[in-house]
């Protein structure tokens, strides 16, 4: 990675620089015709995209959580990707001088500004509209999501020991320390962790899990963040993130998660988080994954036990006694998370040697279409939930996610809110005990600041039994 | 690379295997996808071709020269690609015992199993006729041969030291001697090799380059072999090669050794090494290609002086003195010959440098599409030559090495000797002192026993002034 | 590292864990022999001392500073080194559970463990009192000190990089974040943390340096942690230390950080960081040393200043403007902190490849016998300073720096200020002015609570001019 | 490794250089005090050893094998160990130019040369006379040997892999042949060679192992030589030795094979060969040795047959039919050699861990004292032998070794003919059947012309029974 920069001064008030790198690690041996497209990708519809993304990058573990900061604080930086012969050259143009060192760039966001200069060219290339067709069917798409993971290089043949860890991103600094506590444990029992790669939650294990592998001398250690588009700039990727990959949206992301993990930990978050635990036992609670062993633990300090005892309860009563089998709460006790994880991670190594499945890709789990495509929670998708005792357990989890979604929707995002001004509450078919129940987690979440409202609560849809 | 085994009764007199090998290197992070076409690949057109390369490969280093015996002596060999979800597994029925130790396979035939394994699949999938527009330009066809051989993980951002030797595949034992010292004189000086990677001059320069590179605890050490379908069951690849290209065809192959070379050593050969050499020069002597560096050395022992005098005498004749700044001729001096190639490697990284040009792939050679497409020697076709003194030089190569071609399928070759039985002789445009030097070239190869022909040489052409 | 152990139940309150440790790193290929003294070593003078310093490991990291506090709190704790014919096994009985995970020692703490074996055996066999002849001249020390050092691995044949930090250990908030942010700015720029491997001052730098040279990509990281074992119960190595090393004294130790360390950053302290100050002082000032470079850096956050601008003063005063040349004080800017060392390291690495004088060993640093030699503050030894201005400052230096040894000790240490008691005030030669700063730098130090003195401080000596 | 060197006009007709070497491993982080010790050891008494054996390691790989040869070929060679403050520095006055590549040293050839001078001087220094009394016990002697082997890091805990091979330095082009193959065989399955590091047997085994690690793709390999000083000019270690060990004399020699290797091969070789396997046996024969397993084969091509059946012959009659079962004689048959080897080295391996002995140097095995000195046949020494059936058989084969050796003596050695012409024939106290076979064994010898005798052989003793 060498680099040419002069210091300019800077336009505002921050401090810039102009620079430009020669970028390795995939990007070190593409053809003139890969060069040439990658060029033009970066010059036109990709561009702002491009943009917003590195910035994201180069402000990495800058104090500031707001996106727009960035972009206000450092409104004249520009990126061009520019075709050398002997490969890519990237030219920056005021960039925030905090991401170098005497004029140098910071080489581990020098990493992470080409694994974003990788995905999204990728991405742009690769997965274009006119293999749409592709992309249309459930086993197209996860051979999308395996290609672009393996393209970002976290695909290693290596024996299993990756843990994903969920939670929110603004939590509180007990929690945080919590995530912290359980990544230090998971740490000490080698094992590498993966999250959404933003602050809170996605940061606290990583940052835990640092010190015990600097303890126990672990060499190559995967700190693995991925994230998407729409977030990357409202959650800057932590300093710690040595392996980012962009996917190109929410729900991509969310297969490569359960596909990637070897056991997947969620602590304490926002309605956000609840909604992933509904996605991931619509999976698991499937005939066709019922054999297939998935570490779920479900944990937080003492103090957060409500958050859990809650969701556990509203799971007991819509998807019933036999979902609660998919997963463990552990409440004040980082050790025991770590060592149940690493016990459950063995039993996944057996069970994939047994059946010569691999380990770096979880190939035998079912996930269907409908969880791999966006919900769009307008009126008339959300009068066709049907959420009555009696449903297949899978089938019932993923109309409850797509019902959640749909009521935050309407209560806290902008365009949500309008239609329920626009056409009144939601219609929602459903059992009244289930949608007291949602409800009463949604008001314990509103109480708990885990979902922001302005005023009170009020329901945005009505029951129709 | 693990397998299981069952040591089996030989048919006929050889002892032979069958095993199961889980190959790593590029097939062990595939798709499902991705293994279901490489499976259907190798059941389908490419089968035989892949049972004729691999059994090539499971006999490296025996001892018989015959291609034909190998199939002879291992009549009920087979290879099958299978799927498995973790991978690629492939099975070997009545495989040659020699390529294992105790039932296990030796490390590096596996690796050239999978090589050939690699190749042919990226070949058959990605070269693939419906990308054969792509094929039809000269930037295309380059493109190609970039990507075949990134996809074989030769191209890397080392400094340049890699040596390309041609030369005949049988010849005498005092020019064998002398491929070995020179090997072990450019190995002294840190140069890799990489050639055609059979027997005669493609084995002796590797064979003294490993002694010499373990002399100096050279680590990483690459011996290339570069071959094609139609030649590696007869040149099976010698055991020291521990990189194998499978180009699909002679041309993509030629241009694979001078983008990938650094520089080029000609040993004592047959016609085939004569035509190389009149290759490269109507390459090198373009204008476009004027300023390139690139070191091109000639050389033998004291014995075969002659064979390059004659060469060096027709190219002065037909090409003029120009065309000799080109190469040097060293007569038995390998030391001479190190030296001289070290250094012309180093003006070679100074120019890339100063051109910003890559090291790993020489993309400022032009190297024009009739040079990459296949010449067929038709009476048509070489009717149509142009031999006379007054061409650019580079055209006039580019047909003398057509002639010398046809005029050689036309003496040797099975389907050139029955042409000019049916049609009579070629009719060749050109100057008489031209062709003359042409047919004493011819007549010094019969002479020197590089050319093997059945009773007195006859010329197959007439010459038309 | 291997080991076997049984969960017992601890004895107090704490958990504690029965092990056997196999070590690796020096201790795993030694003769028969070897291991026998070894082993006697360890069961016979030595033991106390080993099971304090193992102990201190042991505990490493935990919340208490108390030193006694381990001992109370895991009273039978014991250890054992134990012969086996494939080496070394070091039995421990009722060890801290924390410093195991899942019965398995931590592996860094385990590395910990067997460089306290290493050191305290090296120096009861190598440098045990029949040596006592060597260690009377200055070169004999050096050269134990140098053995020593090299048998702890820590002098490697790399680039100039390391830089020792001095400082308090007991600091407050602001100055132990100062520490912290100067060890990212060092780590930016891939220097290496050398320090007495306790908390404060001591761990600081090391923090700052982890995460920045996690963001660096830089792999062979050096958290160099020197200690001695009157120290070592006490300032128990923090957790970040990967290189561990356990001089015999406190003079040994201090020549190690001088002649391994390329530079040297003081930030604020006790009495002894003044101290070490006018040590370091006392040999920059020798003329024999005036032409070494050797950066030695004063800084530490705005609130601090007072501290420094004191020390500084009095320097002037006694030592003459010439002495400030040796040093640099910066406040409140670690950026430029960290600059000005690489810059210095720079120079450094220039003169020793000028003068082929080794990277690693500062050989040709002066260090003359008095400074390698314990000063006992006797009421003799303090009547025979000599602090009169016209001295040669290297020689005042000395003497400063025993007299503020000695008035420290008859203020606050035991021993001295019995002596107080017995034998009245110290006598001290010297001019009034040189004495009334050094008694204005003391009782600074108690305003800014650096020193702990019961009741009003009262001076323990008189001056006779 | 650096150097500067300038080509000087050679004396005689071999092209020499001068050059200046700046050593690594193990020589690279010296005390000033061991630097100067180095440099006079080297100067005073040392100094023509030294130049005697680095002249040798200079002339590796050369053609001639008479040691006489060098010393005249390069009669202005000298070599000067000079200190310099960064450590050793090694000047070559008028070295052979064959080690040097374009003026710089082969790296292979420095590092055997860094050997050397680490040997020699380890010796001088560390086994110096002050030590005798150490060297009087078996146990010193062992330890002696042990860290000689640790100070040339051929001590690693690895699993146990390392082959010793035995056998002549002058044998035919068949049995050279075989000891590659049976190299070959033995490198196919992983394992390392140890040799005498000259030719002939020595060289054999190393080559074909080569190959072999070449084709399994082996990074580490290891190609002990263990000489001595006496041997070395004669015998100039082979190229492709990667670790050079000089021993002090032979006895130390011998123990270091068998405390090294994990297994014996013994291939057809002179009268030297017979006494290594009369050492051998001498040892494993004794009762504290009877349960630990030693591989050892003897093995050449069926040519070689009558070789083994005689020493079979010899061993059965003397040593009883018990002895024959500590070794296993293999005709024609590398394969299987390498594969009983391979086999007996898991039992080694399973031994160890079971004892808990180390796996690089077998302390369990029983050398005595007397094996450890050595022999000088004088009459009083060979009237003192006792050759008589009933003893027990390890000291009965200790007896037969210094027949076997005083005997060769007398009919070849200088020094022995000279005794005998002197003083008459040595009067043998034995059993005339055990005379006889050791009779009928030599006379097999001189046939085979596995000893070299001018004239007929006539018996230089007499048995007195």
């Amino acid at each position: 990675m060498n680099k040419n920069q002069d210091i300019v001064a800077p336009t505002i008030a921050l401090p810039t620089v102009n620079a430009r790198i020669y970028p390795r690690g995939g990007l070190d041996i593409l053809s003139r015709e890969e060069v040439a497209r990658l060029r033009d990708a970066s010059r036109g519809g990709m561009h702002d995209l491009l943009r917003r993304c590195t910035l994201a990058v180069l402000t990495t573990g800058s104090t500031s959580d707001d996106p727009r900061a960035a972009q206000e604080l450092y409104p004249d930086f520009d990126i061009e990707v520019r075709q050398q012969d002997r490969g890519v050259r990237i030219d920056l143009k005021n960039a925030p001088a905090i991401a170098f060192v005497d004029g140098e760039i910071i080489r581990g966001v020098a990493e992470l500004l080409a694994a974003v200069v990788r995905d999204l060219v990728y991405t742009a290339i690769e997965l274009a509209p006119e293999y749409a067709d592709e992309l249309d069917t459930s086993g197209g798409i996860t051979d999308a999501v395996f290609r672009l993971l393996r393209n970002a290089s976290v695909l290693q043949p290596a024996d299993p020991n990756l843990v994903v860890c969920w939670g929110g991103h603004s939590i509180g600094r007990d929690e945080y320390q919590y995530t912290k506590d359980v990544g230090y444990e998971l740490g000490l029992r080698g094992l590498d962790i993966c999250t959404g790669c933003g602050p809170g939650a996605m940061k606290g294990p990583m940052k835990g899990a640092t010190i015990a592998h600097a303890k126990q001398r672990k060499r190559h250690t995967r700190y693995i963040g991925i994230t998407e588009p729409g977030i990357i700039a409202a959650e800057s990727p932590n300093p710690i993130v040595n392996h980012l990959v962009i996917m190109p949206d929410i729900e991509k992301r969310l297969e490569s998660f359960v596909r990637l993990g070897h056991g997947i930990v969620v602590f304490p978050g926002g309605v956000g988080t609840a909604e992933e635990i509904l996605y991931l036992l619509g999976i698991l609670l499937r005939e066709e994954n019922a054999q297939l062993p998935f570490p779920l633990i479900l944990t937080g300090p003492v103090a957060s036990a409500p958050y859990f005892e809650q969701i556990d309860r509203f799971i007991r009563l819509t998807l019933g006694e036999a979902a609660t089998r998919r997963y463990e709460i552990i409440v004040g006790n980082p050790e025991k998370v770590a060592r149940q994880m690493a016990s459950g991670i063995r039993t996944v190594r057996e069970h994939r040697l047994a059946q010569k499945d691999s380990f770096y890709f979880n190939w035998s789990l079912e996930v269907p279409l409908e969880f791999q495509q966006p919900f769009q929670p307008t009126h008339e998708a959300m009068a066709g939930l049907d959420l009555h005792h009696g449903r297949k357990p899978h089938e019932l989890a993923a109309d409850l996610r797509r019902a959640f979604s749909g009521i935050v929707a309407g209560n806290v995002k902008e365009d949500g809110m309008r239609r329920i001004e626009q056409f009144g509450p939601f219609q929602i078919h459903g059992d009244t005990d289930m949608m007291e129940s949602l409800d009463a987690l949604l008001r314990a979440f509103v109480e708990q600041r885990r979902m922001k409202i302005a005023g009170d609560y009020k329901p945005c849809y009505e029951v129709i039994a």
